[in-house]
């Protein structure tokens, strides 16, 4: 059994290793240890305290009186450095084993780890066989490697970072949409119900962005989509915002841009240590563009301004770039760089491109729909979105033309009961991920990535 | 054309309509005015202010001299009351029309509505026309009745409150287990990474909380069940927990008990408004059980002693009561009274009930898991969980004798690397709501209720 081997090592001032001596040490040190997280340990908070810290080996190096070990507990990048006794070293303590280490909070001699955890105690919980598992003391591991073990590799210093930054992106989302405590009035109240929708989309959140005015909505979203392109998952997240009572495409750009900002302040402010280890290690340089992206405000240009800068290039396109044609991921990325390697809105798409709830702006000869998508280095469309066709019987026909005038007799009702001027947008956000970290595939910044005929688990 | 339709109705003091007439007003006043959420605008704090309101007409009444309107924007329960000249009626100001109104707020000399608008100029945005239109005003709809039209019972004020609440909920869930802000340390550190997952299950989970010690995550899940009950949803929200390091089951259950605790008293403090109109008129008398909830700790017993209880009790049940027979809801809301009608834990359930990875408690005669459900008053279970099977031996030879060992491989492996004691929990969140307010439907309490053979849209 799996327990059998299970080790409780006591330290070296205590003879034996017997429940009765652990027992009679606790009752000396009158009360239990406290538990505290790596995080807090490492904070030296504490220093001087006898403390339980529980987590997994990610380094062990015995010397001939001490034995030294890093252990984390995802809590943070830092590990805590645990110095023993090497009368507590032990075969079962081994890279990747989980311990629980009962000791004392110091002030280490070292000054790129302030705090070591002197071991009274160490208790092996979970061994880990160094020769099967797949990740190796001391080796730095890319991710295209770490990404055949899903299952393990939020052990590795880079993937845990990216799920801690992951979650604070996440949070920063929903702050920036529904702000909590001290702020001032208007901020706190301009996105009042996060819709917490199940599997929906945009149709479902002008629903009810026509009761709530503006809302929100952050989840999963699926897409059948047959491309094993570094952009493209079966299964990602999206935001998704929707406000209604808008008189222009700038009221939604205004959105996108001040969440882009404002989720990456949050990001930069809140997991400087976890965007470090990418920014210096992993994406090298990354850093540079990200700062970029925060200085200017996104300039915006039309869709036929967009085929102009294109027709003009001296480039090489694989992809025709007449008046009409979508753009194309090497046409976005081509726009990006010339506008200066910063975020760049791209408006007024042409009609026939867009889907038909997307407002007609009736211009011609060259005829446009009121949307817009934002293109940002390395990664192209990041977010899309549009003014929605609020008139009746501009949607009415053109659902007729379409033969989807009954299906969609629900979503005409939007229009015949107090319709409003709206529009909204989505943001992809592995893209947005991808963006601030510089990560070139998709799959290395979402835990459990679903893809066209792949699903490791 | 719709746009045709709409009016810009101004005020009595401009001799005519025109778009010079408006626009010297605003020159007049120096300043646009600021647009308000309706939920400022009745705050009281712009006294005095000239203010432009946005919204969805719930009230129109015509006097000999003067308009009165109620306006609604989704922002609060609390409708502004809009005060004009009769001249500015149009018959286009119908129930559930959209209206811009701007004007002034003043001191009402109504006790119960502190604040009004005295109108300048009304705008009919959207109409509606109020034959065709399926609420009618001053009509209290039933439920049932709304539930037929999920693409505009947002409209209503008890689907409107509902989704406040909701969203303050899902609010609260994340604050419960992410909280920011200045808290005691180890509280805000407790669980430090939430997953985000896109749909994934606990085994994703577990993978996750073997690397980061404790996690959580908040998301649409997906059961293909065919069922026509008023506590199913084939798309429903779940939040999940997960803790390494556990000692047992009271580990799991403090934290269920704490993040109901949480979460409801966070409702009942940041929807007072709304919680009352479900307390008062739709579920009258339920906020007397709720506070009970609130008022003990939830008691706990085996599923041996829940078997006795319902073995002693003079009730007829339909279901068996033998032990090793599953609990049915009809059992479970016997629990519930039995123990004063709060939520009660039921935990160490047969063994052969639980799934594959739900630790095996090792006793006899009677041979048990270690799994808890939380049963609450008119719901029956709201959370399910155990602590789940680290020992690598007994996990696999569970899945040898179900034919499952290659499958779960990637799941073994967690226990082969640094296993740990650990174990989590499901809260249905839907549920949840409907344990809270009372409501009896499911369907009452997600914005787009998907079950077996529906879909409205």
């Amino acid at each position: 059994m799996f327990r059998a081997a299970v080790k409780t090592l006591s330290v070296a001032t205590t003879t034996s290793v017997s429940r009765g001596i652990l027992l009679s040490i606790r009752h000396y040190c009158k009360k239990t240890p406290a538990k505290l997280r790596v995080s807090e340990a490492v904070s030296g908070a504490d220093l001087g305290a006898k403390v339980k810290v529980q987590g997994w080996v990610r380094s062990v190096r015995a010397q001939k009186a001490n034995l030294f070990l890093h252990v984390n507990d995802g809590s943070s990048l830092l590990s805590l450095q645990v110095v023993a006794s090497s009368e507590l070293n032990d075969p079962l303590l081994t890279f990747g084993s989980a311990v629980e280490v009962t000791g004392t909070l110091r002030k280490s001699p070292h000054q790129n780890q302030p705090v070591e955890l002197e071991a009274q105690q160490i208790h092996v919980v979970g061994e880990c066989n160094p020769v099967d598992f797949p990740f190796k003391i001391k080796e730095r591991h890319g991710l295209e490697y770490i990404r055949q073990f899903p299952h393990l590799r939020c052990r590795t210093n880079a993937f845990s970072s990216l799920l801690r930054i992951r979650s604070e992106a996440a949070t920063a989302v929903h702050s920036y949409f529904k702000p909590s405590g001290p702020q001032n009035e208007e901020e706190e109240n301009f996105f009042s119900v996060p819709a917490f929708l199940t599997v929906s989309g945009q149709l479902h959140l002008e629903v009810m962005s026509g009761a709530f005015s503006r809302v929100y909505t952050f989840g999963p979203t699926f897409r059948a989509e047959n491309s094993q392109s570094r952009r493209h998952l079966a299964e990602f997240y999206m935001v998704e915002a929707e406000v209604s009572f808008t008189q222009s495409l700038e009221d939604l750009t205004k959105v996108m841009e001040d969440m882009f900002r404002s989720a990456t302040e949050h990001v930069l402010a809140h997991c400087a240590e976890d965007v470090d280890l990418f920014h210096k290690h992993v994406t090298p340089g990354h850093r540079v563009t990200v700062e970029a992206m925060l200085k200017k405000r996104f300039p915006a240009i039309t869709y036929s301004e967009a085929i102009d800068i294109l027709n003009r290039s001296s480039e090489k396109f694989a992809f025709p770039t007449d008046w009409g044609c979508d753009l194309q991921t090497e046409h976005e990325k081509y726009l990006v760089k010339h506008c200066g390697n910063i975020p760049v809105f791209v408006t007024d798409y042409p009609y026939d491109l867009k889907p038909f709830y997307a407002r007609d702006n009736q211009d011609h000869p060259e005829h446009t729909a009121a949307a817009v998508d934002l293109l940002v280095p390395g990664v192209g469309e990041l977010c899309g979105g549009s003014l929605r066709e609020e008139r009746l019987d501009l949607l009415r026909a053109r659902l007729e033309e379409a033969g989807l005038e009954d299906t969609y007799s629900w979503y005409l009702d939007l229009r015949r009961f107090g319709s409003v001027p709206h529009g909204g947008f989505g943001l992809g956000f592995e893209r947005y991920l991808q963006c601030i970290l510089g990560v070139d595939n998709i799959k290395d910044v979402i835990p459990f990535p679903r893809f066209s005929h792949s699903c490791l688990l």
